[in-house]
């Protein structure tokens, strides 16, 4: 029995041709799917909802309306809220410091359950995909995107340093670090065609919809595999891009101990043998 | 005088026209090079002696026979193999899990033994290079490839995370992330211009025997080069991916406070004047 | 009131159209502009200025002359130097090496001047681009190159491992490990297609004119920004290249802390709503 | 006006003659105050919102009874809850380590509210301290004890290595590893002298109560200093313990750049001066 | 069946009233048990084995004879050796040092054995424990001594940095880094209260005897608990000397999430119970 | 031929029955020592130079007059100096921020010459040591005090977290990590028998007299030694204390692969067999 999801600015289905497959939308098409503060908490509990929940072994994040994947934070309603606004209390700045690095800690941990959450995560992004669509973006395993979109690091356009994740994560993703700085740096847009040819995402696709199906596509022919084996590639390739190639071997082989035992070996063994496609229990 | 080599699985030659190179080719052609527990073990010792053989300095890895450069693991023969087998004993998990970590880690060894190898290792594929191929390849410093190659980080297909270095090194050989995330969750089949682009290999020839000739000629080149400066290079390059450039940095300032005392500086700087080829000492 | 800045070997211009442009040429074209020791003190001081400069938000580097940005180390003057020559006295092997591991830290901090200049700096290269060039331009943030650049990792040629940058910087600044260890180990020229499709330049322009040109317009570009979110994101960046994700989060949130307090924020929200060029303090 | 805090399991209480200071007690006393599943939850929330409360400036952790002050996990209602008795379930032993690991990281968590605590927690222990109460009191910044209190290192004992916090702590609260080694491996009992001889706490007193007493006095002279410096010290101290000193020494000076801007430097300094109490802003 | 060790050099006997404990004594007492080439050599390959020998569960390190535990290297012996004479040779400055650097890495392994043995090693010293000794008992997990013991870390008075394993282990093995440097920079000698003091040794016995019955004592008490506890308690301390304690945290989750399976919670937990001794499975 | 100090508020010394051993005292005895801006510069370029001085193998810091040894940072100078002052100004805090980060790195830098002088520094602490005097003795590498000595880690008193030093140092200095924190966050002062027992200090004096003597004798007998040995003995040393294990080893590996080639091996063996003082080239 599917467990039941109903997050207020996102969208989670099950699409019932695709088993084992999550599809999360940020809804909130008629603002360009901009983020106010209620939603990237939202996000982050429904990731590590997702993250544990048995019936789901592969995950696709999309934006809702044909616009944007995601215009990034909303200003306007941000420059209203709390934080922003407690820059007028009489506060010493380095109380502010205080307020401001809860505050970016609180956030990062949000867009971070991307990357905590142990499957796969899948983003399709189309149309304007600014800030922190890129932050959010980086935190998922692997990007496809529509032939019109238009990414850009755009915080140094608004007078900051991104701070959710682009900066530590970007240079992670992307193996031209030159090409990373500039456009950090220039804040200017590119578009499909250069992400491709820098490693930024891995297909593009000539519209939305098709975005999203090959998206699902992808998710589904993941989910179809072992979810020990899934599970265990994503964990390690996350914990070996920060570790020496010697601590991720030694990780690799504490964490293979256990899964080695699972019957998911024989079950592919098997299933690879008779032709047929091989069932594995839930995790 | 050389030293002899004669491992059971592997063919090791030394062209005569190559000064310096040795070829090391995988010999298990009736079964398409795939790996059985001794071969592993034959072949982290094979590269331990030439690392430290002063009548090598650079080394060209193929497969023989036509079809593959390897299969990876030979899983038949693995099925019956102790450590598989060792599952039906009735040991509890947590015993199973350490003679699991064990084997893994003796395994990991003997592929490591191509990086430790102090001398560079130049793999050449060709045809089905699945699982074992790639993670061979990734301890080894460059990797060619013909127009027919197949690969595939294939282990999650059988239900396990790879762990003998693909998911530790694959992410530090190729730019992309979101690239390595996906070949490694998904298994899927890439060619030789895929593999090119991602910058997984540094060059694609039209068949595996212009390949290893390749292999063969950079090896040439690299054998004609002082071997101190050679086996310092590999190592710093090593040393620092794993490490933060000013520890990369300060472990360079040590290296070459013994390597600049070489006599290759004076004699590769007066044959550069010269215009005639240089003759550099064994090490 | 712009500060002035006279080392001998270097010119530095401010551009009058492009504000808050510094300009830097190595200004020894008769000898294809390579390095003497003097001139790398020169530059580490240089640039350590200009990172305190508040005149200065971004820098430009080039060679003067037609033919080379730099062709590295002049070896003819370091060979009558005093490093080379102390070869010849008297002392044991451990005390010379501590002489070049000194005299190496020194050369090395000269080139991090350039990585730990708070501004961005943003080469143009031309013409022989060998050795010391490859060094410096790595501990740049961007790398721009003409049609007609000829790069080399060139130090194996001479008899050492490069010990200035190249064999710790590169590896963080390309994608393709395999790609790096070919031109470290083999010392071969690629030019500049080669170099835009690994990712270590970020264009490539007609000829140096437009390089420089180009060059200088991504400087004006940056240096129209806030200088506070650009050289926070120059520093996070690089921070990140060397820690883990978490780590790199967590330092995001302590320097913004203070960074988010500027009045940047508000001056570029605002220019943005009025659709005007915003002006930012110094800094 | 303060927050109220009222866990079923632990009594919060701030001292009328002691401003500032929360007092945290483990009321469980009729079973040793050990641990069920909802304290640890209960425990993790509790510090996560004293950190923020700007009227806690310093924490004190103590046991309720006079017997001890935890005696770790409750065995016996742990053995009849949801995570042991999964080892019933059919499940696969790789599906079963999935929900230990998960089951960890989730108690590990809660542990570690303590050290991210922005506040200073002064632990007070007694009695019976076994198991999780050297967990819980690594995670502390300092550790006082009663003459009669128990120590040990109890996990291997009942045949696991400690899980929640200890073998990774420990190491890095006392400076004898082999000491460590001993009460880990054999989990021995050790009392007072040799804890206060090794390092492990920092204070012996003749009970409980003369325990509890110098925690509130020592959590009352931190918290008349400037929170300002009090929680920056922590924090530094925290990072520097796990980065090098080089990494040390910049996060230090990027946290200070905000936190030397407050009021609280003149504050002090002209309190020190005009030899008076100085008063600090909330934090 | 207890499997046969037949070194040349140490003796190796499995004392009848102590089960699982394996003894091992360096076995050259006319020569003060100290080493020469092949010893080292022995001892690693005797650890690997004892690391897995199923019938081991904890191991004594003692010298036999009365005079020392072990006087270090055996320099009349090492002068004469192949690597000290192979200063003669011709070769220039940087082909010694990888000479050097190979057979530095060979020796650091042997040492190591000791510290990468899956199982706990004590090692009990008496009379001149100098050089050598200092390296390898660094690696060992408890360190034990009698009265009459004199230790040095002798290296320096020898004109070389202890390159074994001393500098490395010892500042993370005593918490007073001042008098490691002390120690290391003077080789002055230090007796059994100085280290037991500074945390060097865990206790200090009469003689030689009670040193190696305590050894064996503390052996037969950790051989007496759950192997699957006791050598995840090792591994697990050893990781997270090395790494930040969220790393060891991570590594631990791992570990246990298949040791927590093992059948010996339960052996433990009833035998707790019933009052009567566990026993476990073999390891 | 020595080379002439002549810093300003420093006074240097080499005693004539001391070779090699250089004496520096903090020279501002009429203020207790305090610092001055220009005094820390000052003491960044004395180490800077000592460290390089072949005539220099051992150094001892002690402070002028009967006092102090230094009571820190001389605040009443400081508030009247440029980096306080800077606070009027109308810059916003991000501005501010990045004024003392530089100020700070500065600072530090100064400090970190101690650390990073390739001789060893001995310091001699009497009276009043506060503040920047815990910063600089955790710098060194061996500290010994006299019996009146008052020790604190003063800043958390004038609203501060320590940023030059003993943060980040101090853990790995001392072994206990409450003690640590617990007189960092109160400031009290702690005496000569404290800091021997926690292993601050090395050793405790009559008085400040003896404690020079002491310090003079320490640094004699270091500078009796191969300079060879002893320099690369505190470079590991401080290699280690920020690596794993396994780095330390190879680092020390490749440092002692030209070391070893020193002639004072031979030297000293050849003085220990003919029972006299061996003599060491400069270095």
């Amino acid at each position: 029995m599917t467990q039941e999801y109903t997050p207020k600015h996102f969208k989670v289905t099950f699409p019932a041709d695709r088993p084992y497959v999550a599809h999360v939308e940020i809804n909130r098409a008629e603002k360009m799917n901009s983020f106010i503060e209620i939603m990237w908490l939202e996000m982050g509990q429904l990731f590590d909802r997702l993250s544990e929940d048995p019936n789901v072994r592969a995950i696709v994040l999309s934006g809702s309306g044909d616009k944007a994947f995601t215009t990034g934070l909303d200003v306007k309603a941000a420059s209203q809220g709390a934080v922003l606004s407690a820059e007028e209390t009489p506060q010493d700045a380095a109380r502010k410091a205080t307020a401001f690095r809860r505050h970016i800690a609180e956030f990062q941990g949000c867009i971070t359950a991307v990357e905590r959450c142990e499957k796969p995560v899948i983003v399709a992004m189309h149309g304007y995909s600014f800030g922190l669509a890129i932050d959010l973006s980086t935190a998922a395993d692997v990007r496809l995107c529509s032939r019109d979109v238009k990414f850009s690091v755009k915080e140094v356009d608004i007078g900051i340093a991104a701070d959710i994740g682009t900066l530590s994560r970007l240079p992670k993703v992307v193996g031209s670090f030159g090409w990373v700085k500039e456009v950090a740096l220039t804040a200017r847009v590119f578009g499909a065609d250069e992400a491709l040819r820098v490693g930024f995402v891995n297909g593009v696709y000539e519209n939305k919809q098709e975005t999203v199906s090959a998206a699902l596509g992808m998710a589904s022919l993941i989910a179809s595999k072992s979810p020990v084996a899934v599970q265990g590639t994503k964990e390690i390739l996350n914990f070996s891009r920060d570790h020496s190639v010697q601590d991720g071997l030694r990780y690799t082989g504490v964490w293979n101990g256990a899964a080695l035992q699972t019957k998911d070996v024989a079950a592919a063994l098997l299933s690879g043998i008779q032709k047929r496609k091989p069932t594995f229990e839930k995790l």
